[in-house]
Order: C-alpha cells, then sequence, then structure tokens
C-alpha cells in the first residue's frame, strides 16, 4: 500500500446529499478493507493481539444505540455501576488482591491507564510537598516515557533499573537506586513487557519497596489477563503490593479496543489530581459521596458506554470460554517454540512467556531481517520485531480469535523455508 | 435511581459458563436501561447534545468487527487515511481555514483535544526555553483547568480576561493581560460556552494577539459544528488566527461519542510533544516522513477505528441533512425563546445562542429551581442548570436526534405552569 493511495480513491469535496448505505458498503469493501492491516486475521502475529467477538460487537452496537454519555454517575447510573461492577468480576476472575474491589475504571489505553497513576502518584507526592521522581527497568513499555512527558517532568530523569538477561527488572538493583533516591517514588513493574513478554519479579519488588514511599504501578496490559487460567495466576503474584494495575480486556479477552481495566487502591490522590467542578457539572448525587463520577478518573469528560462490551464478553463467552481462548494459545506458543529450539538455524532469544515467542536467525541479523522479509511478504501472515541486547528479534504474539494449529503450521513452514 | 441499585441487581460472581444472548438482553431490559439517563429522549434537554444515529452505529458494528488499531499509517493505512480525509470534509463543511488541511485527527474528547493542544504549544515554548503562561476567560470550559493540572503547570497561575455582561471574552481587556505578560502565552478562547453558549470575539482576539508570542486554541465543541449551515458561518469567523481548533461531532452532529475533531496548524509541535519510538514501533512508512502516525497526535497508544462513523455520517446524511438537523433545532430555540421573552414571569438570561435557551423566573433563585425541580420531575423531560453572575440559570440545550416541536411544546408546558 503506498502512501495517498486511499485518499487519492475518495472524492476530495464531501458529500452533498445523502447516499444509500449499499454505497457506503460497496466502497468499504474497494477502498477500505483492502488498505488495512487485518488485525483480525488468523495469520497475524504482530504487536500484541487486539481481540474482537460477537458478543463485544453486539455489545458496542448497543452501547451506539444507546447514546448514553457517563461522565457522572448521574448522567447514567447504570453506566458507572455496571463498570464497577464488571471490574469486580474481572479482578475476581484474575484473582486482584481484595483492595482493588470497587476501585476499577475502563481506560481508553495502558497509556492513559499509567498517566493517571503517575498524575495520582504525583498528587501524593504534592501533598506531602515533595517532587516524584519516576522509576522503571530499561524493558518498560514507552507509554511511561509519555506520561511523564505528559506530566511535565522531566523525561531524561527517569531512573532507569537494569534488567537481567531475560528483560525482568532487577530487584536487588532496584534496591541500591531505592537506596539512593529521597523523596516520593512513582515506580512502574511490568508484566509482560512488549519486547519480549518479560515478567518483572513482583515479591521482590514488594519486598525492596517496603517502608519505602513508593507508588507502584504494575502495567500487565498483554500478560494480565492471562491469569483467568488458574496455572498463570503467576503472572499476578506479588500484586499484593501494587497501587495500580493495568491490563487490557482489548488485548487477549475477546473485548474490542478500547476497554483497558485500571485499578487503583486509593483512587482519592486520582480524583484529587482530576476532579474540576464547574457549577454545570454539581448535582446531589456527587455531592453525596455515595457515587463515582468517572470523569475525575480520567483525562477527558465525556465517557462511552465501555462496560457494556466487558459485561456481554463475561456472560457470553463466560470464565470456561475465556480459559479455554488463552490455553489455545499458550500451547500454540510452546509448540512453536519447541520446533524453533529444535532447528539447527534457528533460536529463541528468550523464553516463550505464555503465547509470545521471540526467535532470531543463528546468523545474525541480516538473516533474521531475511526471515522478517518472508513472513511479512507472505499475504497471509504479519510479524514483527524488536531488540534484545542490541540483536534483531523476530516476535510471534499469538493470540488471535481465530488462530489454530494450522496457521501456526503456515507460519513455521515459511520460516523453516526461509531459515 | 439510588445509589448501588444497579449492584445490587446484579450477581457478586462472574459468570462461569456461557450464557445465551437473550439472557443479557434480557437483564439489559430489567436492569441496565431503566437506570440510564437517556440522552437520545427527545425530551432531553440537559447539557449537551449528545447525538446519535444510524449510520453512525452501524459505522461503529463495522469498526467493532474490522477490529483494527491504528496507532501508526503502517498498522492499518485506511484508518489513517479515512481519518485525514474526513476531517478535511469537515473543515470544507465547516469553512475552516486552509491552514488546517490535512492536520485534523480525531480525539475521545474535546478535554483530550486541549491538553493535545496545550502540551504543543508548550513544547514550542520549551524549544525557546520559555515558561508558558496560560490565558483563558471566566467562562472558559474547565477542561482547562484540567489540562493545565496534567500537565503539570500551576492551576492557580491561569491569568483569567474578564467577560462582559453576555459571557463573552473581553478583547480590550485581553489587549492589557497579554501586555502585562512576559514569554509565550497559551490562550483558550471559546466558540460557544458551555453555561450559556457565548461566542467570543475572535475577529477582535485575533487583533489582540497580533506580533505576540500566542498559541491560540479555540474550543468549539458544540458550537463549531453549526457552522455546516452557510448562515451559521459566523460561529467560525475570526478562526484564521487559531493555531488549533476542537468541535465535536459527537454532540451535535449525528456521530456517537466519541468523536471530537481537533485541528492543529502545524502539528510538528504536537509531534515532538508526544513522539516515544521504541524499536518495536519502528518501521520504513514512518521513518519516510510520508505518513501520519497518530499514535503521536494522542495520550494514548492503541486507536479504535473512529474516523468510519464520521463517514458514513457525512456520505449517508450528506451536507444537506446535517443543516435540516441543526436548523431544525436553532428553529425551536428561537421558538422558545420568544415565549420565555413574552412571558410575565420568566426571563431570558442571556440571547438565545444557536438552540440554547438561557432562562430564569423573575423571582430569583428560589422559583427557578422550582422550575428546574418541575422538569426534572417530569419522566419525558430533563433540563440542568448553571449560574451567571451568581444567579440560578435553567438551561433548556435543543438538540436531540428525535426531537421536534411537540417535545419543546410539552417542556414549554411544564415551565408555564410551574412559573
Amino acid at each position: 500500500m503506498e502512501p495517498g493511495w486511499v485518499r487519492d480513491q475518495l472524492p476530495a469535496q464531501p458529500p452533498e446529499h445523502p447516499e444509500p448505505h449499499a454505497a457506503v458498503l460497496a466502497d468499504l469493501d474497494r477502498v477500505i478493507v483492502p488498505a488495512l492491516t487485518q488485525w483480525q486475521h488468523p495469520g497475524f502475529f504482530g504487536y500484541f493481539p487486539a481481540n474482537t467477538s460477537g458478543p463485544s460487537a453486539l455489545a458496542d452496537l448497543v452501547a451506539a444505540g444507546l447514546g448514553v454519555q457517563g461522565m457522572l454517575w448521574s448522567t447514567s447510573p447504570a453506566a458507572t455501576e455496571l463498570e464497577t461492577h464488571v471490574l469486580d468480576w474481572l479482578a475476581q476472575l484474575l484473582g486482584l488482591p481484595e483492595r482493588f474491589r470497587g476501585r476499577g475504571v475502563i481506560q481508553d489505553t495502558a497509556s492513559s491507564a499509567t498517566l493517571c497513576a503517575l498524575l495520582a502518584a504525583r498528587e501524593r507526592a504534592a501533598a506531602a510537598g515533595a517532587a516524584l521522581t519516576v522509576v522503571a527497568s530499561q524493558e518498560a513499555h514507552s507509554s511511561v516515557d509519555k506520561a511523564v512527558a505528559i506530566a511535565g517532568l522531566d523525561p531524561g530523569a527517569i531512573v532507569r533499573v537494569p534488567c537481567d538477561a531475560r528483560g525482568r527488572l532487577d530487584a536487588a538493583a532496584l534496591d541500591e537506586v531505592l537506596a539512593g533516591l529521597d523523596g516520593p517514588v512513582f515506580l512502574v513493574a511490568t508484566v509482560g513487557t512488549t519486547s519480549t513478554g518479560a515478567v518483572d519479579p513482583l515479591e521482590a519488588i514488594g519486598g525492596a519497596i517496603t517502608g519505602r514511599d513508593v507508588w507502584l504501578h504494575v502495567d500487565g496490559a498483554w500478560a494480565g489477563t492471562a491469569a483467568v487460567c488458574p496455572e498463570l495466576r503467576w503472572v499476578g503474584e506479588g500484586l499484593g503490593a501494587a497501587d495500580s494495575y493495568v491490563t487490557n480486556p482489548h488485548k487477549w479477552l475477546l473485548t474490542a479496543i478500547d476497554c483497558s481495566a485500571l485499578w487503583i487502591a486509593d483512587p482519592t490522590w486520582l480524583q484529587r489530581a482530576l476532579a474540576i467542578t464547574p457549577e454545570y457539572l454539581r448535582d446531589a448525587a456527587s455531592a453525596s459521596g455515595a457515587v463515582i463520577d468517572y470523569r475525575d478518573w480520567q483525562v477527558g469528560l465525556g465517557r462511552r458506554f465501555r462496560a457494556l462490551k466487558l459485561w456481554f464478553v463475561l456472560r457470553m463467552i463466560g470464565a470456561q470460554g475465556l480459559r479455554a481462548h488463552v490455553r489455545r494459545h499458550v500451547a500454540l506458543g510452546e509448540d512453536l517454540g519447541a520446533r524453533v529450539r529444535a532447528h539447527p538455524r534457528l533460536e529463541l532469544v528468550a523464553p516463550v512467556e505464555l503465547a509470545l515467542v521471540c526467535l532470531a536467525h543463528r546468523d545474525g541479523d541480516a538473516a533474521t531481517q531475511r526471515l522478517l522479509d518472508a513472513v511479512n511478504a507472505a499475504p497471509d501472515l504479519l510479524a514483527t520485531h524488536t531488540r534484545m541486547g542490541g540483536r534483531l528479534v523476530l516476535r510471534v504474539a499469538i493470540g488471535g480469535v481465530r488462530t489454530e494449529q494450522r496457521h501456526v503450521d503456515r507460519l513455521w513452514e515459511v520460516l523453516a523455508r526461509a531459515a
């Protein structure tokens, strides 16, 4: 697809007269769909998955039709209460600590969730008259840098904690870093890094921050929802020490973007950071303190009814269905990992984490680039890359709603031939 | 609706097994819909409208089904190009300056748009080694305060420019304020204030900022889209001096929330403020500079395909249909305004602006409160309030998709009886 091709197919002037639905659908098929990266294709292995599903789409249709705006509890009580409720359901399914019950909110993206957590931590620090230091590992997501920039903190001032060879934050190094800092800290730990899916040692991190003025924010955007499976609950072990936690049902949990779940143990600081109440937004319910006004838990003011899609998904698919969905991908990831391990010219550059397989050609970056090019030259496959210790890495993120064994077989066929 | 009622109707435990769609729809009707404020009801006159429509809902269904994620041009070229294209169409329909062509982006809310504009202005100021001063009128939207707080500027440091008796920023006072300030300024002007719909004098503001280092951001969240009607183009007169402009199709232009249109004349500053590019997001298209990566134009990273709904609406309703929609509400507003003006016990506390009617009882706030209570006691009506010069004001924002003369007649019947 050449830049500008889509725009060239469309009239330069807006339509004056109404056109029939069929005409728009014809252009959808002719111009738009061929120029999309098909995230729902079963051969899509890039970035992280962005699951959608029938229940989610039906719920979005209901939300579009109801057309309510849940900025305040009073502007649609059910929109607020259902959101709190389904996030409590999800917290139970993931085995999250009790302190997060009743404290969930849906954000558009994990980036916004991390920004909100940072703003809350900054507010708590400011109340103590202190400046905040941000600490994160080298492998923390770029949204940490973006949040720091938005909040007006110096991006260069993020203190980086080294990682071990697998990309996990080094808890002993963290202890040293914290010992050398004065004042309050905003610490980001990651459950499932974007590069290789590495899981930071939350239990050890919890030990390192004990007795220190640290706001621990845990970013489990992709990996966190895997905890719906009891055997994968380990991804959330140690969350008891977290002040805030984000994981995205819109990645691997069948709920279409945007649905990023943020829990915040003490939302008071977030509300203090974000509540601005002009006269036209005052009402008795808010003044009573008995309700949540989610406008004070996010950047924007207006809100779509996003809880509906999580509700439809949790009910129509059920915990059993969600577990089967995740387990299928984890099994496919293990299978692909075993094939890479057994191949003489390929190697795993990191352990298979859940359903993320990171591999390289033994002959070096040029050979790995040729693997990538071969995969992406196939019209039915897509993979993306990262770097690990300077080395080019081919990432295979398995998680498509319709991805089955035969699609991984097809990927392997191309990889093995190119290798 | 008592706080907690909705949650009390729902099981405390998440569902283990899949449930049929019909069971979810039954609970939707039983628990959710009765506990919603019906923003699409034709008797909803509160806040500002939040239009939805058939074309918009159909497009949201398509977006949910396609499930693409347009963070980068390459992650779905059509999602990016259609967005730029429909915002150019909208810019033409609204008669916006040429400098905004190709420079539009869809945000979730006007609050996020204003934050982005502030971040861009802060970046431009920082490049010149200077701190930014924020200037806005007393009637500017609370999102300005929220953006200032998020960006880490001192909320108390917003310099307020007085308004005239109608709530419009006083351009002569602005000139004095600017003359007394050193360094770069972020100035917010409003086209259609939230309280009373007042339109700041953009032409005079443009004169006041000439030759000064001012980033002019114009907030036309509600009123701006009225410019689809040639006879209402005056709401956008003077936008030639603006660096950024936001107006929300999701309020009065038949496109369901969230669809807030932001144009930014020089997006370079926004990109410098927000672009963070880790290895896993690098690609050839982005590196070429020939494409837009909208992740650098917003707070979040991931993006839904929101351009689809604006495309469906513009095509299936057409410029003619949009104009008829706006004109109907403006006529209804004029009609209601005339009735208030003619009533011995009621008065308009501000001129009718487009389709927003602000009224009060001549006997004072207690009597006006009784008017509000009477309206909101009716199950088929809703109105909200504000204060103007300390005085309680009943706001009637006309703009519902199905609001007709008979619904305004019904509101008037209740108002006149209570008066």
